[in-house]
């Protein structure tokens, strides 16, 4: 008999569900007894105990299903030490909570922040597994997440969709995709897409360089230009300033994206019209790919591998396309990004595409 | 023997390959003998004699492509007759190019504006057939415009992978949808994506209105709201202002679009996170839906049949599901909106879809 | 206060799902109290007495869902009136069970088979309204069923995967389509994808002409053809034997349907490769598309609204582009069909498409 | 200067062109200057010395396009050396045709036929550079070929558009999906769509066991089962006979494929009616996927790069998420297979899906 708590952490992403769904599944047709707690809204559910009993039968038919059955809340790791609005100690209640269900693990979804949260706990005696879940596919220790693909066939459709209506116009079109700290989901998107132009935060970009390789398209005979633009890509200026000076540049500026601002600065230079595209947090959601679905239910069997053998305190990515086990804190607090100098980057440069560098 | 103008006018949209396939199609079936002059980006390619001579396999593989073949640009109608910058007289030079090419016929395909100067050139004695393009559906004189299908698929789509992440986190959603003055997308694109909330330029809405719909939902239990807006939505207050004062006011406005401005007022009123998504050209592009490659070719098979009698002066509409044709000087300068007491409207509220109102 | 039945009859489709949350929210938000009781398996279930009460809740997000949540089957008209192996009365039955449960109405959505049994449920004194569901749009009384348009798309979609296909190794592609009595879906999926030949039962074929097509267009240059063919598709010969001998005909086939018969005559005359793809049952599942969900659930509205004024006996259906009410007796028994010289059969033929006629 | 052959052989799939215009954009980019000589429908074409001078702009717009802009044919190595109809030796008219020409290299895009062609040319003399095409993923060498992804997706769409009307009816649904002697497509498209019964040729099956994952379903409370079925799906009792009396025992077989032959079967052991469903051809065609667009084009980069450098006799592969060359002899004559106790195949069978083994 295992008693297994399920939570899903952060910004939610596209096969969740498929992942709970495998753990589960795995777990049922070990033959092991299961009772499953199934904590609402991320840490919160964990933090305020606020669970639902799950029967397996929650977890038919949810394969193809986006979004997350839990729901999901972000909880700032920053603050986790620090008591509640109302005085409560945070991680004492979610220690609390765990030790009266009397659980036997804890299955946290999650990204990069959930997963120091994760690590914490299993430094304060949880017995913890945890899943790589984030469209941005920046988590150490793993070759992949779930959720990543997904969003690159979304982000990928918008700029096919954009590029139809860009050939019969003739304008630069900037399509801002999701990626705060990592250009993955708009590398991938750009490239899957046609991009002329990719510009993500690993690889600070240089206004004048982005024009150039719009003035070259012109001379190259071609009316338009796309450009897949990170939220968080940064100019080559903009890179030298400390994190406090960037925040504050961010906060004053006048546009309400990066994307904004690079627009704004190529109508100047070029005098040409350019349309921003923001499909936004339609990149979480929608059904899981196929590649997803797959990847996220291996993921899931093998987690529920794990708590069968009482092997706890690690995340289960994918390494050389194989599922392997990797100690939490190894995991917690590293974040992968796109080393600029790596092959997909010399093969995107190779194939045209200016990264404004 | 028939000598054919071919020209797309204003923003593209997803199925005008498939009408001007029908179009040479049709002619070229029927057996007569063509020729095909694609004047290049809309009205500006007539006017400049910028032209490329097309044969029949150009038309071949298009009927699942979007955007136009031909280019396409706006030339606002208010200035038409005006001269250029460099003095030409636009509507003297379309026509000295008609008649020079010697044409038997022009084939405008173009939405609201499109259709202004399709009369006029009609007026000045050009042979002109027009088929009803526009995402917007709001072209007087037929049921249905072609692209109008194909952005609803797409802009559902956007509002159905917002649901799964809404659902999720429990937030106020909103996704503004294209239309600046009618609102038949964002109505459609709503009812097919279960929008709680819909707000169209036709029925102004009153921001208590909208905000007591939202609490309405949280006492039913629902964690979010998904409030599609149209880029042309219009609150009451704002109604009475005259059309100069409202233009005053959204070019001060502190905010890119109405949407922010909702988002912003939702924010304060109930203290609620607000998203908003931006589609934009998106809803113009990617392949027709295939309602619409039928209809489209349909469409553009009767235009080849009046071009083929003779018959002049048309638009090719759709009425009471037959394919009709319509006298231009009854559809230049009117516009198709959506009728606040009509049933679709009613049956919408019917559903418990709240039009602020 | 409302005691309704539901039940989904006949092959599945698209958009019952829809139809039924519209009946059930539309009365919902009238705030007329509902008891609502839905039948499982469609007639089976109000014959055995085998329903599940249902809440509003259940019939929340299933807006974008295909399939019903009531479970289907086919029920044969012809046998209605015949007891069952254990001597059960159906039709005593069914009525033994409405009067029982004291509802106020039932609610059947139902194809052409499903219709007649609604009516003679009429005349046995039941309360009902129908929606007309079917993939094959052949319903009389009505411009529209619900599934169609879905359908079409995923018919569409098939055809244009072979498409590419075809393009790349030149052969001849047969892709079957459904139908065994009316052409609709066929045609317009065959028109939606550019198929070069369409077969449907309503146009019997003549197989020379086939051919002739065929060489046709290899005269012109075209390496492949692509021919849809419905379900029921006759050749001119077989079309003039008694119904009889034509079912006689059919099961002593060697052939597992007419695609694979017509495939092989096409080889034996021309020699070339022939292929089939058959998407069978493919065709009536995913999710529904948006134009049937805004449809389905317009008349879901409707459908309600009779109810609230107690006008029983009607199906909701849909002419000129308005919903209206439509007597049981007139829709029942009869099928509504594709007339070979109706606008869109010429329209196609302009195009040129052969019908092998 | 490099003057460029280019090739596609084999059965079509997603992403051909892609691979070339990565091939040629890699090439373009370089600065190098290059003629490119298309030979058409694969080996045929430099059989035939049928060839089309192909321009950088003949690659422009095909990312996202299916099938190959050279048309393709299967040409079979067992007869590769006997000579044509008329007498032709082939092998020495496809050095004749390269020579003559004076390329400095072939790229070969196909699979594994093809590349057993593709190293008998290598051994004659000629450089060669291929890429792994096809969408069985069987290719030795390299972890994936392009095309499979796509064919996966198509695949898992159907499985999915099946479970709706699946749930719906209570039936057992057979999908065949293409795989003569590769499961790989099959696994991960029923992994997928959460298929229940799984049977790959690497897997022999024994129908009463799939039968007794029927009856298991059924005890759990399933009305329906799921069964994806590769084309080269086998008994155990079949899979004792040697080659020769299985292909005796296919050919005098009544059914059209071994799908038929398990639903006749699963439709006498159980008395439950069984659909069959054939997608076919499907499979191959449609836009390829996002994942394939981008790994067709990293690969197509990379054999640019093998060029410039005039390092041939190679085919790119993928291998620990890096592309790398792979000696031509190397990977010709072998076939990669699923391994039956790979992880993947125990997490299928850990989530509860049966291989009838």
């Amino acid at each position: 008999m295992k008693r297994i708590g399920l939570l899903t952490s952060g910004g939610d992403c596209q096969a969740l569900n498929p992942a709970m769904r495998g753990v589960v599944k795995s777990l049922m047709f070990s033959g092991e007894q299961i009772e499953i707690y199934g904590f609402l809204n991320g840490y919160q559910g964990l933090i305020y105990g606020n669970y639902r009993m799950l029967d397996v039968s929650d977890f038919s038919g949810i394969l193809t299903r986006g979004g997350t059955i839990l729901g999901s809340s972000r909880t700032p790791f920053k603050t986790i030490r620090e008591p509640d609005e109302k005085g409560l100690d945070k991680v004492e209640s979610m220690k609390h909570n765990y030790f009266k269900l009397n659980l036997d693990c804890l299955v946290i979804l999650g990204g990069n922040g959930s997963h120091k949260t994760a690590n914490l706990l299993r430094e304060e005696g949880l017995n913890i597994v945890t899943l790589p879940k984030t469209i941005d596919n920046d988590l150490w220790g793993t070759d992949m997440t779930f959720g990543f693909q997904s969003a690159v066939d979304i982000a990928t459709n918008v700029i096919d969709n954009i590029h139809t209506t860009a050939d019969s116009h003739g304008r630069v079109f900037i399509v801002e995709v999701m990626g705060h700290k990592v250009g993955y989901l708009t590398l991938n998107a750009g490239m899957a897409s046609g991009a002329d132009i990719i510009l993500i935060p690993e690889i600070p970009y240089d206004i004048d360089k982005v024009i150039e390789a719009i003035e070259q398209r012109k001379k190259r005979g071609s009316k338009f230009t796309i450009i897949a633009v990170a939220e968080g890509a940064i100019s080559k200026k903009d890179a030298k300033l400390s994190k406090k000076e960037y925040k504050k540049k961010l906060e004053s500026s006048p546009f309400p994206s990066v994307s904004y601002e690079i627009a704004e600065e190529i109508k100047k230079k070029t005098g040409q019209e350019v349309r921003v595209t923001v499909p936004g947090h339609m990149q979480r959601g929608g059904s899981p790919c196929p590649y997803d679905r797959v990847f996220a239910s291996r993921l899931g069997a093998e987690a529920g591998k794990l708590i069968l053998k009482g092997h706890y305190g690690f995340m289960v990515g994918y390494r050389n396309r194989e599922i392997v086990k990797v100690p939490l804190e190894e995991v917690a607090g590293k974040l992968k990004k796109v080393e600029p100098d790596s092959s997909i980057v010399k093969e995107a440069k190779m194939l045209g595409i200016s990264f404004g560098d």
